[in-house]
């Protein structure tokens, strides 16, 4: 990147790059894919040396934990971006579809037709692989993206950003509708209020970036906060598919933002708690109870008021004991995040109430949380998970990064009395 | 409205209403728009009246023109607010509904079920119908809505919200669901900032009001930017489609956005500028044309750069001639606001080529600009239009006041391997 380079050169640049992405042939955009997917291995090893160098200047900073272990890009990683690269080649291009396309009643025809919004920003923390994934689905749906990687993966972003403009080059497509920038807290904050320029933001990471970059943005931002998710085992559960569902949601993958946090239990099924708590005890699951909880089995840690609120994101569990669907839902809403909710129950009543009533972005019947997931809901992959309302909520896939606009076939319609108009007076036609 | 009431009063009375209008029975929700129309009916003396102490009040302060003009609510507003409000309850509820269900790999069943968005805050300047359609749009989609209007209507908007209040209490609904305030400009300004509490800012009126509106909110904003529409006069147009297609775009009604400014003529269509521009002369529409027009049509005004960029909203077109399609988009892209566009043409390769790389919100071949309509577009009634890209486009009806959630029925499923939990160890089962 130059020196001279400003973050409104960079998005004027992008914005120019829009017209020519957006008009890109679907096979142009898999031909950049795998160009793309060629030139990771071909770099592999200066992938992983590069990767290697921003760890040691990492760890020289006093960086540890799991920052670190997000920053790892080793040659696994390389060719499961390869992997992912094929997998978002395969699915089907979102734009230029049209879908309801109805007759109205001047005789118009009218539709929708899916477009590309124009200029993404991501701004994310370490991780590397969404360097490729960020800049692949900004392609495959037509958008010009920029990344903001963090500055601890400098060194990797900048190659991964140097392959992207050559895969873009190599298919005739300009280089800026991918770029890949490192700058500091002052000029992202200064991206940030490019709204003339830029179209849309997504933040990844933690909490504080979300918000950081929430507070600064005059761009729509789309959100991804944390992930609170619950459990409710409700009246007439199987105990079966309930103790399967409870430990899939957790062990399977503790650290993702839709692992549950929170069991809680319908008073009715109380007498299944001991069996519960052993399970999920002798998984090496902790247990945080409410008061029914503690008393039923005792010598179970009891759960403070804060417990309720906390993505552990590890193998703890809290578990409450509830008074019937509304006190489960009204629980939820109290300290719930609105991303994955299940409700575990034969009673087809319950099931139909808790799928209409919970205000969640993914809500399952006697599924696991783990099931909040891009392919599951049909996207093939998901480039993030949506915990806002406006124009994209939970798993969010290529469709997801367009709009759309409204054709009208005509033949001459017109809404007025042509008889009223002065057309062909003084025009040498009678 | 009590002299302690404050805007985060206001917004969290309007949260807690959304459980139960979000839960609303179709038949309810428009018990309450039949409820509301017969109250308008009721008291339509004492609204004229209180319009006219509004009118007399900002006639004092010196308000004159167009303003003055929307704020007028006499009978015959009355009437039509009950006519819309027979529309809005007819319209199909947007509520519940679930579309795109598949059957995943795992054997779930996933789709996606419409929910209202939650909290909506409307902010418009006079038009007291606003209060009225706002409302009711709110209400059918299952939103809480806060409805901020103009100081200048502040008599007969406090009016509407109390009929608004009795005809939600009387079927049993919050009254809080439906809230006309009156804040002044600092109070409003903390409205935007509750982006705990409200979900959506719908800004109606003039630059300036959507400007502060983008500015200081913290809440997304659905804006409607100004409306500099084009009708594209292309290659092997039928000059009869052609004219009534500009003289419908500019003469039903020239003061509304979707109204055309420009009529851009395509080089191989020059010999037709002597007749169009005849036409719109006899048609009392002043012409400001560029050099081609000017040469060839003597007489005629020349247009300024500024002309290509202005919406007249008055009985003016700017008329150009362009070379090509080309052309005639990069115009567009440069002067327009990607609000309306339309080709007049018989060539079907250029008609498909303007409907694919047009960035405007309603694109249309062969048709007036008054077609960008919400009844037209099969919304039955619209309650604005958006010139932005994200979550809607163009004529906004029920559905786009509308989220989804993402609903999956499944049988037990899980997604990690059930025989490698130690479910029943300890238990007392074995």
């Amino acid at each position: 990147m130059a020196a001279t380079e400003t973050p409104r050169l960079v998005a004027e640049r992008a914005r120019a790059a829009t017209v020519q992405v957006a008009a890109a042939e679907t096979s142009t955009k898999n031909a950049v894919l795998g160009r793309m997917a060629a030139l990771l291995l071909d770099h592999c090893d200066e992938l992983v040396a590069a990767n290697r160098k921003d760890r040691e200047a990492a760890k020289a900073h006093g960086t540890t934990g799991a920052l670190l272990e997000r920053l790892v890009f080793d040659r696994d990683k390389v060719l499961s971006c390869v992997k992912s690269l094929g997998l978002i080649a395969g699915l089907p291009d979102p734009v230029g579809g049209i879908s309801q396309v109805q007759r109205t009643l001047n005789g118009l025809m009218a539709g929708r037709m899916r477009v590309p919004l124009g200029v993404i920003l991501m701004v994310y923390e370490a991780r590397p692989h969404v360097t490729v994934n960020g800049g692949a689905f900004a392609m495959k749906s037509g958008n010009a993206i920029i990344l903001r990687g963090g500055s601890e993966a400098r060194e990797c972003n900048g190659l991964l950003g140097r392959l992207w403009s050559e895969a873009l080059a190599n298919e005739g497509l300009p280089k800026d509708a991918v770029q890949v920038v490192s700058f500091g807290h002052d000029a992202v904050g200064e991206l940030l209020r490019l709204d003339d320029l830029i179209d849309l933001v997504i933040p990844r990471g933690g909490k504080g970036l979300i918000r950081a970059v929430t507070k600064q943005s005059s761009i729509p931002v789309i959100k991804h906060f944390s992930g609170v998710c619950h459990v409710y085992v409700g009246e007439q559960a199987d105990t079966q598919k309930a103790l399967d569902i409870v430990l899939d949601s957790k062990l399977l993958m503790p650290a993702v933002c839709n692992a549950a946090e929170t069991v809680l239990v319908d008073a009715s099924m109380r007498h299944w708690l001991p069996q519960l708590v052993a399970a999920l005890g002798n998984n090496g699951v902790e247990v945080r109870g409410g008061p029914v909880v503690c008393e039923d089995v005792p010598g179970t840690r009891p759960a403070t008021e804060e417990d309720w609120g906390t993505e552990y994101l590890d193998l703890i569990y809290s578990v409450k004991v509830v008074d019937g669907l509304d006190a489960a839902i009204e629980h939820m809403s109290k300290y719930g995040s609105g991303h994955t909710d299940v409700i575990v129950t034969e009673n087809y009543s319950q099931a139909q109430r808790f799928l209409r009533r919970v205000d969640s972005a993914v809500v399952l019947v006697n599924a696991s949380t783990m099931f909040c997931d891009g392919a599951t809901l049909g996207m093939g992959a998901e480039i993030g998970i949506s915990t806002d309302k406006l124009h994209a909520r939970g798993p969010m896939g290529l469709q997801e990064l367009t709009s759309y606009k409204h054709v009208i076939w005509g033949e001459g319609q017109v809404m007025g009395d042509t008889n009223a108009w002065k057309k062909a007076e003084g025009t040498g036609r009678t």
